[in-house]
């Protein structure tokens, strides 16, 4: 592989790496060579250590003093520390949609959810695509986000974006029929946000979240045993 | 000024550069030049682009590509989506301390609120020391993190702080009463946490962030007048 456009080089390189360590073909817990990724991808040094920063600020990293850069980990522990604050970014994101705009003017948005909906009931299990299905989830977030105009809750939420498609990606390459089974929560989020139900949409992204969390927990206890 | 301890430059470099920002002695839109800064500070340029990633990430500057970074705005609003996420990420702090401890185990948390409350009750308007205020609000925030365990709430919450102390810094240096003020909200606060009443917690945290956005966005209006 080699990097190009100079202005934007250590993006890149975090956006490798960061894939990479999203279908976990780097591990939790794996050290990152700086000097031997450099080596690799034919770049700097410094342009390494920018898009450690990056990674970092993306919760994929923990950069430690004198020892470097390391895969974040995958505990029970930092798994319900991600999930705690994610459900609860993401009410906050489903509030501030509802204080803004009225139900019939949520009818874009809704029918996207549906289509979201409908995408994960339709995939087959054998036919799943995890990558495409954590994709429409996000757009969503983002479309969400660009409703409310706050430039730090989306960027909080971009940032998370890594750590959540790194379990996500877990849950469906672990269990094909998931995706199936969260079309149903998908619809119940556009009934919500069509009724400008605040309380009902929270109780749905929590529930949705919960489900999520659970998988994630079951999996990796599986993986330890 | 020279830096030496080359682990941690970079740090040290956003530091000396977020209490310009924070003070206001680097102005909200100016742009930072890293040759020029590398050039005074006596470091390397890349060192330099390390600090800025690391202020980004705090949101005292935004980078763009090709032209650089620059002090991140203040307008009403930026202060407006700055305030809604702040409160609402102490809010859940708020509710995460409650969860997890009860209304007796929070008895040194709360005599630090109370110190916390006599302290800004005791500065005289003449005698203001801005940032002995905000060093002992954010303390506070951050042994409530410590009770909490969430890593990542608070990453989340430390990298808004200095955003947060650069407007609390303006309602401090204009309005040297205000510390005086608040001293009663952070005997509320104590109040509502012993009595493990979660309801009440936040609605104090709402109170206390709304009256501070409140004083900002005055402020803001006052200078652009």
């Amino acid at each position: 592989m080699r990097f190009e456009a100079p202005e934007s080089l250590s993006e890149q390189i975090a956006q490798h790496i960061g894939q990479r360590i999203v279908v976990r073909s780097l591990k939790p817990g794996e050290r990152i060579q700086e000097l031997k990724v450099a080596g690799e991808l034919n770049v700097s040094r410094g342009s390494v250590r920018e898009a450690l920063l990056i990674l970092e600020r993306r919760h994929l990293v923990e950069i430690y003093p004198r020892r470097g850069a390391v895969v974040s980990e995958l505990t029970v522990s930092s798994v319900n520390a991600l999930y705690d604050i994610y459900i609860d970014l993401l009410c906050m994101l489903g509030r501030k949609v509802l204080e803004r705009w009225a139900g019939h003017e949520l009818n874009g948005l809704a029918a996207q959810v549906r289509n979201h909906g409908s995408l994960l009931g339709e995939l087959s299990p054998s036919g799943n695509d995890p990558e495409r299905v954590i994709e429409a989830g996000f757009d969503l977030v983002r479309n969400a986000c660009g409703m409310v105009e706050n430039p730090f809750l989306q960027e909080t939420l971009e940032n998370f974006r890594p750590a959540i498609s790194r379990t996500y990606y877990m849950v469906l390459e672990s269990r094909p029929g998931e995706a199936a089974e969260t079309g149903a929560l998908f619809q119940k989020l556009a009934e919500a946000a069509m009724q400008s139900d605040a309380a009902q949409l929270q109780q749905v992204i929590q529930q949705y979240g919960e489900h999520q969390r659970k998988q994630i927990l079951t999996i990796l206890t599986e993986e330890n045993a």
